[in-house]
């Protein structure tokens, strides 16, 4: 039979996830993995769980396996809003960080509409973009490139376009590890204001700061235009599949409609057991010791690549987060280079896939949260001898 | 701020879920509630699910809190592959049922297409095939009723339209209760030769039969050309957002494609709890409570509207599931009396809402499974005083 003909227009700009691809061949336990965006299983404090599992079935019966709200059970979305300091009715629950970005850009984005990212950016965020058929524009948001940016806005309008969101990944971005400047985030919002375009701010790695001091959420600074994706993947664990939604209760209604017919609502034993996490002071706790945790492996990693890198390779350093980008010298390329390094038993994704056009083949992003900490030596030094 | 520019053009056929706005008004255990399709508290077995989160976190540790296969884990698919007799390359694990609709849309309906619906149908796959756009078309699958379903068939392809599917849930329907027979599935399955559409089987409440034999699915009598949607929601418990599509692999490859964008993964600690809840025959042992359970409910309820109800009004007699459809005297308004019974404490959902075209306004859809027995009488008797 020819499926082919049943198909959707979409499904011709449905993009499959490399990452994801990676997992299907290959067993991670098995080598050294620098790909993925898993957080690191020490951070997973199973006990508590076992416990909080039983406490919730205990405390809340029938309610915690029923059907729940739309918008999320109010143990959790209460939870929220005293932790990040928001009203109720401004939290949506999620099924997931990535249902946020998906869900924002299906009530927002038609065929053609224009998503400016910053390049490269987070691959789920491009998967989800280019399956709505939505045109991706990468806007340097570096400050001495101030007139570019608004040259490229304008020509855009001129030819037209919508221009629907921006999407920003202002903490420790993935895959780059970089952190958006105070002045960096006014910028943008100035331009959201004078273009008058929505920010989508996706920030699951905002509480994983190993250095410096916390930037104002771009939400903070034009809260009647954003939309703040909150994770619980990278302060709890991401099994439990949940994140949040920030913003203007107009947009969250047309959210929570369109979540209605996605999947009804969030898992319910799950949100309770997040919010007795949160209440109860474990997710405070478990973060302090995650943070000290990844502190130290991402200066392990950074002395590793200073140690065994060849010259005239360069990375960035993050202040945060679970990335950090290589660049090697012009010519090098990573997706090449893929197969061989995936056979000698190390793991990486090539840069390139983080760029909407596919450039910047000489790139890398390197997880350094995932692999135990006593086998990241082997696994630098085998990426290394194969460039 | 005027959010309206920002929405995308789907958002104009989004539809609320009266059912859904219902629940937000009313606090449901204060209420007769006929309304929603809750299962009853009383199938949960909380101490089970209490004894598999310990038992699950214990076998599988960080396993169960890390990020998984998009397809489900391969415990939660091998358990379905062997109670429902399908290769595990046929299924695929879904966040929900109610997602396992809504991804089958988006994969295969552009705006305009066609989606054939048996009439009434069930309220979320409404708002799912509206919310991208589909055209709905009822098409009435009594034996009677053979010639005038080709001539609608043959009048839609005429006017050059693309029929993608057939939305049937032919075990218990939701919301009428009734169940088609082997010559209708068949027919349907003639049809779906002939005129070169897909079947997509939504089959819930299959599992919960009081009364009578089992009859084939769809799927396995056109398994190249039927997508069957299962869920935990009705054999386990709808808190865990579980469910599963058996298809062809060439389909189940582009939604799971789509679903890395959706959420990346069905929640994973729940589907290791759903596994073990299969693998160690606590599904069985509670079904079959279930089934006892319901089946007197059922039998109750009937009775009770053959007490109370005034002379003109009539239903239907469901062999399973947890719905049966009034019809009252033509002139009656179920919309209209809507408030009243809620005012008066009483809740059901006006039928009208399960058609495409909004007619029926004589019938309503009374579910037995959620309000607790002892209450049930009382429920009758009031929403028949208000007739």
């Amino acid at each position: 039979m020819n499926y082919k003909d049943f198909f959707s227009a979409d499904t011709g700009s449905f993009m499959r996830s490399p990452v994801r691809e990676i997992f299907k061949r290959v067993d991670l336990s098995k080598i050294y993995s620098f790909a993925g965006g898993y957080p690191s299983a020490e951070t997973f404090p199973t006990e508590v769980f076992e416990r909080l599992a039983g406490e919730v079935l205990h405390k809340y019966g029938a309610k915690a396996l029923q059907y729940g709200a739309t918008q999320g059970v109010p143990e959790l979305r209460q939870a929220v809003s005293e932790r990040y300091g928001v009203p109720v009715e401004n939290i949506q629950i999620t099924t997931s960080s990535q249902q946020g970005i998906d869900v924002c850009t299906r009530v927002l984005v038609d065929p053609g509409d224009v998503v400016l990212v910053s390049c490269p950016s987070y691959l789920g965020a491009l998967q989800s973009f280019a399956s709505y058929r939505a045109e991706v524009v990468g806007l340097d948001l570096s400050p001495e490139a101030g007139a570019s940016r608004i040259s490229r806005i304008e020509a855009l309008l001129a030819e037209g376009k919508k221009i629907k969101f921006f999407y920003a990944i202002p903490d420790f971005q993935n895959p780059s590890g970089e952190t958006l400047t105070l002045e960096q985030r006014s910028s943008l919002v100035d331009l959201a204001r004078k273009y008058n375009f929505l920010i989508v701010e996706d920030s699951p790695y905002r509480e994983l700061r190993y250095e410096g001091s916390s930037v104002a959420t771009i939400y903070s600074l034009a809260p009647e235009r954003t939309l703040h994706l909150g994770s619980f993947s990278k302060i709890m664990a991401p099994g439990f599949r949940l994140g949040w939604i920030i913003g203007a209760p107009e947009l969250l209604d047309m959210i929570y409609v369109c979540k209605q017919s996605l999947d009804l609502c969030p898992p319910i034993l799950d949100q309770y057991i997040a919010a007795e996490f949160m209440a109860g002071g474990e997710l405070d706790r478990n973060l302090s010791k995650s943070v000290a945790l990844y502190r130290d492996k991402r200066d392990y990693m950074l002395s590793l690549l200073e140690k065994y890198m060849p010259a005239g390779v360069s990375w960035t350093h993050p202040e945060g987060g679970l990335f950090l980008f290589v660049t090697l010298p012009e010519g090098y390329d990573t997706v090449a280079l893929y197969d061989r390094a995936l056979n000698a038993g190390v793991a990486y994704v090539a840069g390139s896939f983080f760029f909407p056009d596919g450039s910047h083949r000489n790139t890398m992003r390197l997880n350094f949260s995932f692999l135990a900490t006593e086998r990241m030596e082997a696994g630098v030094k085998l990426l290394a001898s194969l460039l």
